[in-house]
């Protein structure tokens, strides 16, 4: 990478600071290498961070208080302020009132994401249900984000680790209502989505997308339920009609156990647990979330907020610094699918004629 | 193990001979120091068994026919002539005619194994289609086998890997209908049959249970379903008061993730995919399907016919080797259940007062 080139900001949301959001932050940039290539632009109330990071004794890891993003500066954790009050954590309680903060630092995040004062966003857990407790309208981050992208907006979430990139047609839903929502439509849009996710955000060129069935065995030939042969396979041959190398539907257990996922650029989950179960079994703790198909980069760790552990200092922040770093890497992707998908040669051409 | 004790003697069925199960038969027991603590019966026709050895250029592996389990020598591959046919293999090919004969394999495999002929059964797999479509009136193996242990036996299938026992609350069924069937009654009597196979055939002393949710995130509070809070929670309170060590319910991908399942001596997932596709993701093809809750032991390997490579020589015995041991295992763990659950004193004083 080039060393002129202005470092990429990473707009960060502190999530709810009962739980293990900050603590992966701080030990994240507690290191100041990975400050080279990116500028974190923290959103959260400085004195509450500090309350935070002495609670989790981790004091030696300094931050540069901003009222504004644009004050920024490289090689610094950087800070907007976005709150005043001096709110110390509750480790391990999903209170409405710290959900609150997690707000206001998530929607002043996406603003200044949307206004261009950040590049990128990297998200730290919530807690849904504190959240929705606190007025939130939205089942998740991916939700609130393809809502500011407005009424079109289709948003597709892939989990991202080591050899393997798995998308959901159904996510955050009941088990009970998945098969209803599992439609050849929904799942030809959501295959587009991760095509060209694949295509403009990860640099593959011809990106090879295996889709798994819903029943087990995919259905068994129709004994097990027919949704795999009468709306999945259509599903399939509709997205090859469109250019789209996509294949299946694949018996999920089989899928996994044969290792067939090595020979596929994405896999294409019909559901929360049949994609992210093994997904997670396979990436112990170093998977990333993409919020895909938006204008905008999103990016968090695979992890919640893990109130469990929270404040006692053994939180790991593999997932939360790969998940920076995917995003950074997301956005050049991104600058470069854009020049290289330009039209490049009439300019040039034009220039040669123009100019003799 | 004991030198001068009985060999164990593993009935195996053939399975569909267009598939991949003869092929990891012959393979496994093409090494015959297995041989030294079992005995192993094949139900097959004893010429279609020639031919499918030399379509697959096993010639070197020797069997030896009878024409009844008890004619059985030990260190031999032992085939039991069920037909005389000479059917020959047609590869990838999942018909009716063959799937009889399959039918006849496990038939009479079953059958020498409720007269104590063999002491276990490891069946090779079978194609459930071609099985229906041949007249067999049972989803699977382990359908067919509860029904022949009674009407009121309840079996549970468990698959066992390195580290990790899973077993279903529900089996082969279609995903729409999986959310009704997962009852507080189902998973209590679920667990109490895997907590007994532990105890029993697995010589766990303390089991330890960990009972996965239904919805994605365990339902999160409510917000993602209710079946969790409604039906697993209670279930599991319901099984504590029963001293039955079980906790949970966990969110799936979470728990796979984090490691959890290392620290529980099983794992009881409400359906299919859920259950098996972390599990074969961690044990690419070394998995061990064990039919726990009836009288009777059998085993099965974790993967299908593999049409799609059957007659190419390429299939790996890893997992049926295993499911032999598993069996023979079992069979000697029960043995030893029985040996020390049995009232030990009695006989001993008794005898010590009847002859002073």
């Amino acid at each position: 990478m080039s060393e002129n080139r202005n470092p990429v900001r990473v707009g960060i949301s502190c999530g709810d600071i009962n739980g293990v959001g900050l603590e992966v932050v701080l030990k994240a940039f507690e290191d100041n290498r990975m400050m080279a290539e990116l500028t974190p632009v923290l959103y959260c109330g400085a004195r509450t961070l500090s309350l935070y990071r002495k609670a989790l004794k981790l004091d030696e890891v300094p931050f540069h208080r901003v009222q504004d993003a644009q004050e920024a500066l490289p090689r610094k954790l950087n800070v907007v302020n976005v709150w005043e009050e001096e709110v110390a954590p509750e480790f391990g309680k999903a209170t409405g009132t710290m959900a609150a903060f997690a707000v206001k630092s998530l929607e002043a995040a996406a603003q200044d994401l949307a206004s261009g004062k950040v590049d990128v966003l990297v998200t730290a857990p919530i807690d849904k249900n504190a959240m929705q407790a606190a007025g939130f309208q939205y089942p998740g981050h991916t939700e609130f984000l393809a809502h500011l992208a407005g009424p079109e907006a289709q948003a597709l979430m892939i989990l991202v680790g080591e050899g393997l990139r798995v998308a959901l047609v159904t996510g955050h839903l009941p088990l009970r209502e998945v098969a209803d929502a599992v439609t050849t439509e929904r799942i030809v849009a959501k295959a587009r989505l991760f095509n060209q996710s694949l295509l403009r955000d990860f640099g593959v060129a011809t990106p090879r997308i295996a889709v798994l069935g819903l029943n087990p065995h995919a259905g068994d030939g129709g004994t097990l339920g027919g949704e795999d042969a009468q709306r999945i396979a259509p599903a399939v041959r509709q997205l090859r009609d469109e250019g789209i190398q996509a294949m299946g539907p694949y018996a999920a257990d089989g899928f996994f156990g044969a290792g067939q996922y090595k020979h596929f650029d994405g896999v294409l989950a019909m559901y929360h647990d049949q994609g992210l179960a093994p997904f997670k079994a396979l990436n112990f703790g170093n998977g990333v979330n993409v919020t895909a198909g938006l204008p905008i980069v999103r990016t968090s760790p695979d992890h919640g907020t893990a109130m469990a552990i929270a404040g006692q200092g053994v939180a790991d922040e593999g997932s939360f610094r790969a998940a920076v770093w995917a995003a950074v890497d997301i956005r050049q992707r991104r600058e470069q699918y854009r020049t290289i998908t330009a039209n490049p040669l009439q300019p040039q051409e034009r220039g040669k004629k123009d100019k003799p």
